[in-house]
């Protein structure tokens, strides 16, 4: 079957057209009217059957609602532990229109019937599940299990052993415009964090290009809430994050090793950042206000330049024009990037601002990329959302 | 073209899959890498060519969003009167990627390239602009100016006389579920406003089958802001609004006659309401929290299993499963309407709930649904999008 | 010593004023300068020496709030169980200025230095404590323990059987503008409800002058998020609660006999109501809009005389000015209740609206107007904080 | 008359302490019951007679509510060009329970009655205003136009000539903590914009103590939007603002030239800082997370100590315990100022967090803290306000 076809058959899924009629039916001698009868969404089986482990959180429920709208992949399996048993409309009424499959335990999902899976897991517990699935599955991992290629990183930072050590060599970091080519042929794909991201983007074709320093690097983050998820912590409460906003874990981030690997790779060098997040009142959405340093001789233009030959060609990633400010705004809901860079008071110095969607190019938009991306398919196939403004 | 075709070309728009290629340039003695050879989307031209009347409100923004990923219906045309020659992404930066027309003024509106218009214009010059189309357009009219059937009505509640009386006759109220019938063959459909909307989806099916009294019938909605428009009010402002509720226009909202004009015409009697609507911080989203008395004999299950079958088929309007309560958030950036009963303390009354987003199904998703049905098409196309949760 | 001094005292807390001096210090071969030598607050010892037991929630913590800038009353026990050894700075950030007692737990807890108690308690806990104290002190209780004073009402309404039977005949309800005479001499007072102040105190006075029916008393009322509490749950996370609304508790709602209880005593008669709560993305504030059947032959301006000379000598519960809509922004941080009420569409009905900070007159600060009365100072001593906005 | 006696006599103020008694009172036939007869607040003369220019904008409302509970101060006249005539209850519905002069236009204002004022008016307008006001009242502006030293400065970046040299000259800046001494025998104080207030009182000890370096200072800030003020502006709308984060006025913001002014003459030295404001959804609040490099040798814990040294001994500025994160949140409609210092991942950086509320310790309250010095009445003298929290 063409996916042609299959796309068709997608955007017309639930409008089998048949003409409104009235009927009238009885009910213990009361009278009910019908006002139509069109029937309701079936969704025709796509080409590849997907698995959700960890379907009960934010980053799972976003990938259920990115892919509602995708011609080629569905899902066959949502794995939840706590939730074993529920439906998502029972976890996330949202996604009540939703036709999808009962969440299982992990210990009882069937991968027989899948070819991919998007991982939402706890890191930790995440390297053993992946260690136990099958090779034939493609797999997209939201966790930082796999994303520090140095080991011993992952072992400071995260306080514990990594017990899947020869998964993390084929892992491959799943940037998409940065690593695009090791992605088409990768099995196992770490996706990115939010933060290192919406740094990485900006910074790497930077680096590559040496145009900027990689002393003095200042990176101020503000990041919106879902980004810690959904479990029930007193600091998350509305009544402690509404109106107001704070630095956390400063230094401290376990997103600041990913950060410096990233742009050291790139700079050739190592590379140590400043790097403090903030928690502020937006559901979604991502800021990185980053200071630095140009190269001996390099302008704002310079900068501007490379990053207009590196994105020019990209859907997700957008320069602005000259003197437009990115808005988090602007992003919402989309898997979206925009960036621009400024001149600084400080001469010899450039701001650069980029922001995303913390949980769409920050998470499980960019993990749909690379799904895209790994099994051949276009790579904004079902991702064209427009942001959601206001 | 086959629409197989089409909608499969779009889903793909964007994505000539080319191998990634790192290009180097030269630049004033600079080096520049190049990440990528992505080319960008240009949109296919699409059957049904549309204007949007009031391009730059955030009507008009929304329809441009929603058409994003829409198989059939390319937008040609795109006025704005105070933006006239600008692009959209001037007004609306989050709509960047959409390659549209520029903007331009009402007067320099070339209709010839137009099959259809959505016209998202204030009331009163509406009737104006909409009685000088060409016949051939097929238009759904966003604003109030012909929702109302008696002239009277509409000189009384909004202070002026009608400028377009002939064409009243002609227009059709486009409540979806209940009128899909006369707005297939509708040139002019008046698309309803968002609290009658949220309002008449649960009331009309019970007045019809007779299941609740016309008296006292109490409607207490909430509000988030969009629905006053882009207009710059200090009413409006964040720091008048963040964190706080109030009421608005009590028993003044030009929004009643259209209520009861709905409800009266199913009820077969004159039906006037209570209805106070309030204004809370949320950009999206609508509440009608509906307090009913019952026809004698009547319980609750009855209201239950007729907005059953009223809805059973519907894509769009969702009856809950008993006790769960329906909630603004579920419905964020999608067309659909949750609707739930609930029994009262006060016997022989009950609570009904419906929410909406008024920007969506109150407002440009509606109005593609109509236009949708209009045009002949699935009435779900291209407005298959999931409500954004968190 | 008199009240005239202390207050004086307390004023001018922190001020001993000396001239500022430059003095230079040294330290490990650094040179620090240090710009002044105020010296910081040192509370004046109060005449009535308070415990505040239960203060490491929100009730509690404002209850320091208001206390901060008391002429009489200081606090000199506070109690927390599972933050037993901290200080309130170590839970509540916001009041690192306030020089208090550590927080101890309740069974270390020594009564001798204190003449009165506000209870912060969850229910049925209460009770148990309550018992237990000292029969000389004052107390007022924010739980629900006291606040019914049908028992079996209580044990139907919480699922539990009542442990303090004989404590809740004393207990007074403490509605202060209501039944200030009662608080006056009370030992024990059950603060109300934070719906049922904002519901009884423009209901009472209209039952009481028969000026409204019993029947179809129907109350929609919208709460900010700290009426929850500061515990951890999902469903009150920033992600769940921002930028939306919803019901609760339909018809199941606890704070129902409370209101019940207060208006069938006004109207003299059983009253039955139906009272929907939402919850909405406010941290603070409450609005009850009411839609009430007027007695025959009453006038809107009937009501609004009634609540005119109920409350025209009265500090905190405000009559608007006729067609002023009560805002819950304007009541923020404050113990003000704004009433308003206005025609309804459907004759011989009205709309009433009442708006209060839910953590002020609806707990905290009537607490406080409560042990004002019953410990003979002016009601509104230390409570004149005008509300915050924006 | 002693303070102490007016000071009294205010804190009772409202509270005639009567018993309640229930009147009745026959009108057209129906029954009115009267639930009491406290009588309201009828301010006591004040020692300080104020005017407050420009009366119906955030800064003045916020100098209202301030001062509502002030033992000295009390205010005779208002002024309000757009809104005279108006009381401040209906420009300003909080304020209703204040008992205060109906606003005049400026031109029509009597100073006879006045000893000095709060001049919250636009800067331009200003220079003119206050060279007319008689030279025997005390004046704080809350504008900017007397806080350039350099006349020049304030000519480039305003864009305008200045209209009051001379008045220029005698100006002092009301930096309280730091220029106390100056302020005491002013007659005109300039307060200090808000992000300079934020930034200046952590930095400007650190470079008279030299521990700092003027290279290299960034600084983000981000702010709250009353800011912005009450003008009906597309940008500050509600939708626009809610749920996301962006800068503004990247390197052009006109606090720059203030906040180079103060850091320079603290370090001898010209200094000049990256400056990057956001805007976000918070009323109130601002953070500046500032980015520092140390001199040679100096540690983290001296820069503490220093801070700790310049702030112990004042009310208003609290260096938080190592490791506590200052929280916008927990300044909230008070005067306090809390900063902490945290070590960068860089060597030699550091990381400094100051909050405010920037309608009060940045505009309003700290102007109320300047009169209360240039009066001779001690600083904190009805400021000692406890934030809000939640």
């Amino acid at each position: 079957m063409s996916s042609a076809t299959l796309s068709s058959n997608f955007l017309q899924t639930g409008c089998q057209w048949k003409d409104g009629v009235k009927n009238l039916e009885r009910n213990a001698g009361k009278v009910f009217v019908k006002c139509s009868v069109n029937s309701k969404t079936h969704k025709a089986e796509k080409e590849v059957r997907l698995g959700v482990l960890g379907a009960s959180g934010y980053t799972g429920s976003e990938i259920v609602r990115l892919l509602a709208n995708h011609p080629h992949f569905g899902i066959t399996l949502m794995t939840a532990d706590r939730k074993a048993g529920q439906s998502i409309a029972s976890v996330f009424p949202h996604l009540i229109s939703q036709n999808l499959p009962r969440m299982v335990a992990i210990k009882d999902a069937d991968f027989s019937d899948v070819d991919a899976v998007f991982c939402c897991l706890p890191h930790g517990t995440t390297q053993e599940i992946i260690k136990g699935l099958p090779r034939s599955l493609k797999i997209v991992d939201l966790s930082a299990d796999f994303r520090l290629q140095d080991i011993s990183e992952y072992e400071e930072w995260y306080g514990q052993a990594h017990r899947a050590r020869d998964l993390q060599k084929e892992a491959v970091y799943g940037l998409t415009e940065i690593l695009r080519e090791e992605i088409k042929s990768a099995r196992l794909v770490a996706n990115p964090g939010c933060y290192p991201t919406s740094i990485q983007l900006p910074l790497v074709p930077l680096f590559k290009a040496n145009l900027i320093q990689s002393k003095s690097i200042i990176i101020d983050s503000k990041s919106g809430v879902s980004g810690a998820g959904r479990g029930a912590k007193e600091a998350n409460l509305y009544t402690e994050i509404a109106e107001g906003i704070y630095s956390y874990g400063i230094t401290r981030h376990r997103h600041v090793p990913e950060i410096e690997q990233g742009l050291s790779s790139a700079a050739n060098s190592k590379v140590t950042v400043s790097f403090t997040p903030h928690l502020m009142p937006m559901s979604r959405g991502m800021q990185s206000t980053i200071y630095v340093e140009m190269a001996p001789g390099v302008e704002i233009k310079d900068l501007r330049q490379q990053l207009r030959l590196s994105y020019e060609d990209e859907e997700f990633v957008v320069l602005l024009e000259e003197g437009v400010v990115p808005r988090t705004h602007n992003t919402r809901g989309s898997n979206y990037c925009f960036i621009n860079v400024f001149p600084d008071r400080i001469p010899g110095r450039a701001i650069i601002i980029s922001v995303i969607d913390n949980l769409v190019k920050g998470a499980s938009g960019q993990a749909l990329q690379n799904l895209n991306v790994m099994m051949g398919f276009p790579e904004s196939t079902g991702l064209l959302y427009q942001p959601l403004f206001p």
